[in-house]
């Protein structure tokens, strides 16, 4: 650990200062035709189309400190980004990173930052880098990330093109973030104040529940995987299985059956939790390819968006604005 | 004007109600293969290459609700990011928007945001327009906006390209936002805090250089129309020109000799000023397209970065991070 003298706040230092210690925490990107330090950045985009979506995690509604440091903040604000690209069918190329950081805070949590956002991309995206970004000062940290991605020479694959007689499958974990986020928030309280995790503390399964939470890891390349082997619908399940699945079913114009044995042990924590980022999606029956399981069946559009084991889900996802002052604690 | 009934604070309505809200706003854009809606947005990049760019307002550094309205919000987070698009030589495409706002605020807020980012881009980067974005919740009111351009088939024009023997050239004003900041810093507070602008109070040009700072309109389209003519090299002006100037001159490796002469009535402050957003550029002597006046001329690198009627320059260029302090007032 460096020292606090090793370590100053970033307000003593210049924007020029924390963007060098930044930007030489990037990697290459073998996407980049010209990175960070002109007025923007260039790209290759070999389709002549560009997938392109941001997200942005803020202090108090999306992350507390005492439970997130600079690494899983730089990770998470790159996961949840890579898996909105993969969601189209496309392969992650680069990301724009807009940082606003209070003036206490140190520089190593941005460095740190930088080294979760890089290692994010090398775990779950090869290829794809940090290729310019912009640093204010704010006394909320936030982190506002937009992701672009090649299709490379395929369609998009978009929520709308289920079909009656499709699988529904699925990539991924369902449940195991909102679980994370359970005991975070039911177990490492000091009244409404979060306070750090003791693994000491952690029964079996929680460690890994918690890591889903704060660093998840949505399964990136089986996202152009899915689109080169026909599927016909796609998303990325942020909000929990039941919103999403019903998000998939309207755009599509068609009733999502799911069977609830395929949905692990706790179907109800599948269908609610959110946060998961794994990947939705619809193939032509026979179609199934490797690294997704099925979870149910397309069906004509009939009175319920929704099912499961035939019968409406009750399940209601979560709107983290809505449940922020909730979830404030 | 809507009553408060009409209007409900933020806090009040779902995500999905407001970004229905705020999707009514935007127009198609030229450039957009797939909008709103999906997990990301597609757009076309007919030169194989994307141009990609991020900037970033907070409330307190950036801008003071008393100031500016949600219109003005909108078109500047829109303005600064189709320069720095501008800048590399390319055509500005679509904008990404990551918004974060207080639950306080009204609906008719963001609609007014919307209505603003739309109406810069119909007024600045025609065929531009926002293809998606993220809302999320925050005691700061955060807009980070992503812009994307196409390069038409050309080579972007980076900062590095000048060559002694160039002629230093610029498009859009010098020193007139900062005229206006000064003017409303002065004028409008009571004590540290911003009162709304009384026009009355308003001397000559005081009302232009108000509208340059809230609503700034930079020459967009002569960014490409630049790279056409033969730009060795260019950058936006957002930092004041002496310091911008600095960075094109030492990226280029020469110096760069201005004729003060060329910097309008008070070159100190077309120097010194920050947020102009004017397209600095270098070109081939001879070659000067419309739009551009001379400024000074490129030299073989001296002991100066930077020189303004051959003296050094010792005017500072603006450091919001570092000058937050200062100008919270």
């Amino acid at each position: 650990m460096p020292t606090r003298s090793e370590d100053p706040r970033l307000g003593d230092l210049s924007e020029g200062e924390i963007l060098r210690a930044i930007l030489s925490r990037t990697a290459p990107g073998a996407h980049t035709i010209l990175g960070p330090g002109d007025d923007a950045a260039v790209i290759a985009a070999p389709s002549a189309s560009v997938v392109a979506t941001t997200d942005t995690l803020v202090h108090g509604p999306d992350f507390r400190l005492a439970w997130s440091g600079g690494y899983d903040l730089g990770w998470k604000s790159a996961a949840v980004n890579l898996a909105d690209v993969a969601a189209m069918g496309a392969r992650p190329t680069a990301l724009l990173v807009a940082l606003a950081v209070p003036r206490a805070l140190r520089l190593s949590f941005v460095t740190s930052l930088a080294d979760g956002l890089r290692e994010a991309c090398a775990a779950l995206a090869p290829g794809c880098a940090v290729v310019g970004g912009d640093l204010t000062v704010s006394d909320v940290l936030t982190i506002a990330v937009t992701a672009l991605g090649d299709l490379e020479g395929r369609t998009a694959v978009t929520r709308a093109g289920a079909r009656p007689g499709d699988v529904v499958a699925v990539a991924g974990e369902l449940g195991l973030a909102a679980h994370g986020l359970a005991v975070l928030f039911g177990r490492f309280r000091d009244g409404d104040e979060p306070v750090p995790v003791d693994p000491a503390l952690l029964a079996e399964g929680e460690p890994a529940a918690i890591a889903a939470q704060l660093r998840p890891a949505p399964p990136v390349g089986l996202g152009p995987y899915a689109a080169a082997a026909g599927a016909t619908a796609m998303m990325d399940v942020s909000d929990g299985l039941a919103l999403d699945a019903r998000r998939l079913a309207s755009a599509s114009d068609v009733t999502l059956a799911l069977d609830g044995a395929a949905l692990g042990s706790d179907p109800e924590r599948a269908l609610a939790g959110g946060e998961d980022h794994a990947l939705l999606a619809t193939f032509p029956a026979g179609a199934l390819p490797a690294g997704f399981r099925r979870i149910g069946e397309v069906r004509l559009r009939g009175a319920e968006a929704l099912l499961c084991d035939d019968l409406p889900v009750d399940v209601v996802g979560w709107d983290p604005y809505r449940d922020w002052d909730a979830a404030a604690g």
